[in-house]
């Protein structure tokens, strides 16, 4: 991908200090908070009164993106979407990131100039102010560290430790299509390693390579959200996998939950892409992760504000401890839900 | 170092939230301000009518420590402190930190730990809430990316923008040792790789390795500077050496000015091991980097509050831009001072 470009500068022609000029000498801040930005030995952001959410996350090469088959442009858009994913996930407004990138010499300032269109791109769509930046030298291969910042008011944050017996459980959008999109880019991979002179065969795939590539933040949720009045009584986002966030969800608040196999949202693509790979679409769901979708929990008395709204889903609900956490499958069985989600550590 | 651990439990076995678990429950808030720590999508920090501050370092193995001769828990302190440096160069008192790690198999739980001791020992030192973390997996080698968060009042913070024309400029400390540290290390290191029986011959140069190997960011200059009642004018922190860090107030406030040679403060054991490895003391200090002192301006009228405070040294003076940046030499000649500063792609 990088042999394609016209020109290719090294990095050391231009120097950390000419390198962190070219990709910041176009930021304007938008946002009253971001007082100070690049340029300094910190950011400044003031709050008022609000309250601020920091959040990060280190993406490194081979093992949460392989350049094969990402775009470096899509990377850097993906970067900064699951730190905002994250501070949405507190119903919080992602206001400033600030990024951190380790490149080797393969890289051209050219490459790592894509990789920053990605972190433009996302912050334009996402009103975000890029209020810092530290490009090193690594010794093989890419690391890309974004630390988000974001506000809420107290009263308004959820967190993922207070949800109640009895609660309804909802999810946002569809599960399982990132991690379709990523068995059909393995496969062209590996097709590709095979015959070099293979074409890709993805047409028809837009939406889950779309959701593999270019996932989003679900601003728009909270926005749904605020809208019915309703206001979560827990929530995370979906980055490990649905098995994994419900984990989190009810060892956290300290209770049981179930989840229903068969109101699981699964968009028909992934579905199909699964039976192609012999996968359960379930297991998909349950287990992909990178699907950045909204996991909450309601109260019984908002269901019928929420009930039938486009793009939810409920899926469960919560109960006593000693109940569990469990599936239960189409035939009525229980299966219990366990922690087979996204391991960095056993991802080679 | 990690051979002689006496016990090793790979990553693997413990899996990904293991290793938080057990990084992280130790982990005790003690500032009013962090009002969520670790175990959230976010955390969250409560300023009230404060500003926050907020900083990044990324940290990567073969260009910024070498694990033959910097201990585990050295880096994990270091990591730390470079970080909250950047807050005290905003005049800002650092208040929370976030830690990411990667980390490859090369690595058993035991290291990690290890790391985290370091990052607790500066957090205690320095009074400092861990408020999230991140571990993953690396393909190679290892990565460490701190976000330090700070508070200052509005009008207490220090840019480097606002040097004034016929300010002083003053440095804490003493420059130059970080540098030599590293050069007897890095000796050290070769003479073992010749013959793996000697001893190391580091006795008597504890005050320079402990410059490179364990830094402080100097809160109590902050301290000093309050109980005299001189604010500076602009401040920055010396990470890539003095040179380096001059240019950064005189471009960005639009100024040139000048630093005379002889009142550079270097301490006689840089200065010898200067001269053992044939090297120029000044230049130690001009380009070597890591001394984590703070460079400063103040106006002419605040001389006498800080004339003979132990610990601070009056170095140079800002002037009309068209004068350049120039160093001073002993023997009256101005010479221009060029960003030789560490520069992360001439280093390999």
């Amino acid at each position: 991908m990088l042999e394609d470009k016209p020109s290719r500068t090294e990095l050391s022609e231009i120097g950390e200090f000419g390198l962190i000029e070219l990709l910041t000498k176009n930021i304007s801040l938008r946002n009253k908070s971001s007082v100070k930005g690049v340029g300094d030995d910190a950011a400044v952001i003031d709050y008022g009164d609000k309250q601020t959410l920091i959040t990060k996350d280190l993406l490194i090469e081979g093992v949460h993106f392989d350049l094969t088959y990402v775009p470096l442009k899509h990377l850097g858009y993906k970067a900064v979407v699951v730190n905002l994913s994250d501070i949405v996930a507190m119903n919080g407004t992602p206001k400033q990131v600030i990024v951190g990138i380790g490149a080797s010499n393969r890289f051209s300032v050219e490459a790592i100039e894509e990789i920053y269109k990605g972190i433009y791109l996302a912050c334009d769509k996402y009103n975000v102010d890029i209020v810092g930046g530290d490009t090193v030298s690594s010794v093989s291969g890419l690391v890309i560290s974004i630390t988000a910042v974001g506000e809420a008011n107290k009263e308004d944050i959820i967190f993922r430790n207070t949800a109640k017996k009895g609660d309804l459980l909802f999810v946002s959008g569809d599960l399982g299509a990132a991690y379709a999109g990523l068995l059909l880019l393995e496969r062209e991979k590996a097709t590709f390693k095979a015959d070099p002179n293979m074409q890709p065969d993805l047409d028809g795939y837009d939406y889950i390579l779309g959701r593999q590539l270019k996932p989003e933040a679900r601003t728009d949720v909270l926005e749904l959200l605020k809208k019915t009045g309703v206001k979560p009584t827990s929530m995370i986002d979906i980055s490990d996998g649905l098995a994994s966030e419900m984990l989190h969800l009810c060892h956290d608040s300290d209770l049981g939950g179930a989840i229903y196999e068969d109101k699981i949202p699964i968009d028909i693509t992934t579905a199909g892409v699964a039976e192609e790979f012999n996968i359960d679409p379930t297991t998909c769901a349950m287990n992909g992760g990178e699907d950045y979708e909204l996991l909450f929990t309601i109260s019984q008395n908002d269901y019928e504000k929420l009930k039938g709204v486009d793009g939810l889903s409920v899926i469960g609900h919560m109960s006593e401890k000693n109940e569990g956490v469990n599936l239960i499958s189409r035939s009525g069985t229980y299966v219990p839900i366990e922690a087979q989600g996204w391991n960095a550590f056993f991802k080679k």
